[in-house]
């Protein structure tokens, strides 16, 4: 495996792979299983696959929260390594972000100004614009993100579409630890009992998805599921709890299946994101009540 | 040379080309010498040249100059024919902007904000977003843009370099028509008589540059001069007059050779643009006052 650690590098190693296709799993590093099983989609998916590890400042809206986020580069390299990754790209953020840098790249409207894109703002304008700067560099066939981050893929889908970027993105499914929770590089900053606590956003979600089987269809009394099982726990704050639409984001009052039900929690002041979609599959690990 | 009517039709020339290098002309058509000069420059820049005819709706911020923008396809694909133009592509609107389209790419700040961008708001916006669209669509190794619309080729400069877009702009000189007025498709749009009083815009621009070549360098003066030509005739308007520097369109008072003295006036309603590097060399010609 190649570690290129500026642009140069990364233009001649494609240069090299010119008559290849690629597969690029963009991540801001601190892999976990979620990731390997994302690079494993890739190596399915292209002759080489480049994962990139870049913490982009400009989608982080909280400077605390951008310095704070998991950095583990040594680790990432062998996990890469032995997930047969071909390349891993490492851009050092003056080469992404020079001095009088002024571009960027937005989808406007609900799909990037509700749920997550409601509560940070400039947060998918960031996710948008070093997608882009990414595959102009990579210039890859093929782009693997994870359902986990779907506000984000649906985001980056309309993106592809809108601007003709001849890539096509697949969008792998969420992995979940044994106990129910979502893969997500956010999870080591939670303690033991926090990591109790955030079990029930996948436990309340797939309650509501179980009353919705039952024929609860009222999308506020979904949410209610959800906040139930969430607000007993000291520490856990809502951001939001929505059903909307899986197409357009719009919101909805009486839910149908395929609806999107999304929720973002902080639990003890790390922010986790879960979602289900209603009538779908019930979670294959789904948490007990502690 | 064939016209490609769809998005379909353009994907199909660009792969049977694959291995050519490619220079695009993006226009908006009504076609003239200025256009026929970028092609020129295109056709010794790669093998294969396709111009684009597109009048993007999105950077009109005026409904009206939108709809009386001068169309003369087939005009334009003659001259283009003749020219030597290998591909014309002529995408419709409706697939350009489909329903539910969203996405915006913006170079944002003072190369965007002054000048044209100040009258004119979300004109750039409208202008980098289809450029995007349209070389993501085409696939250019080099794309040719006219110093006419200097701060146009500026602020695509900005946003390719930015999002590491793999094109390479060549700006080509402006052609002048034989009174000294820039080649502009909005000509048309003048009477006899506005043109007489387009004219005062080189003519004011070249006097300003000669009081700079004697030691003029109060910005506000040169101004004044540019003013003083423009403004004896009824019937024209001034929209702005600045000198700014070249890199970062940052106000000067006082003004250093390369700077940018940039007008735009009204002329009978038509808008023209028109500007001077201080310093340069003067207009090959100057058109005399009537």
């Amino acid at each position: 495996m190649q570690t290129l650690r500026n642009i140069d590098e990364l233009r001649t190693w494609r240069a090299a792979h010119a008559q290849r296709t690629v597969a690029v799993v963009p991540t801001m590093g601190a892999l976990h299983a979620g990731h390997l099983s994302l690079i494993e989609r890739a190596r399915s998916e292209a002759d080489v696959v480049v994962v990139t590890v870049f913490v982009n400042p400009i989608q982080f809206d909280d400077a605390e929260d951008l310095e704070s986020y998991p950095q583990t580069l040594d680790d990432d390299i062998i996990a890469c390594s032995q997930a047969g990754v071909d390349a891993i790209f490492v851009p050092p953020r003056a080469e992404m972000y020079p001095n009088g840098y002024c571009t960027f790249t937005e989808v406007v409207g609900p799909l990037s100004s509700t749920l997550c894109g409601a509560s940070r703002p400039g947060h998918f304008r960031g996710v948008t614009t070093v997608v882009l700067k990414l595959f102009n560099l990579v210039q890859p066939q093929v782009a693997v993100f994870g359902e986990k981050d779907l506000q984000q893929a649906l985001i980056i889908q309309r993106m592809l579409s809108d601007l003709h970027v001849p890539v096509r993105l697949v969008v792998a499914p969420t992995i979940r630890d044994i106990d129910g929770l979502p893969l997500s590089s956010r999870n080591v900053r939670l303690g033991e009992e926090g990591r109790l606590k955030a079990l029930a956003l996948p436990r309340g979600l797939d309650k509501a998805n179980r009353a919705f089987a039952d024929g609860e269809t009222t999308s506020i009394k979904l949410v209610e599921i959800v906040y139930e099982e969430l607000l007993v726990h000291p520490g856990v704050e809502v951001d939001y709890a929505d059903v909307v639409q899986l197409h357009n984001f719009a919101d909805v009052t009486e839910a149908k299946a395929g609806d999107l039900l999304a929720v973002a929690v902080f639990i003890d002041g790390v922010r986790l994101i879960d979602h289900i979609l209603l009538g779908g599959p019930a979670l294959a690990v789904v948490p007990e009540a502690d």
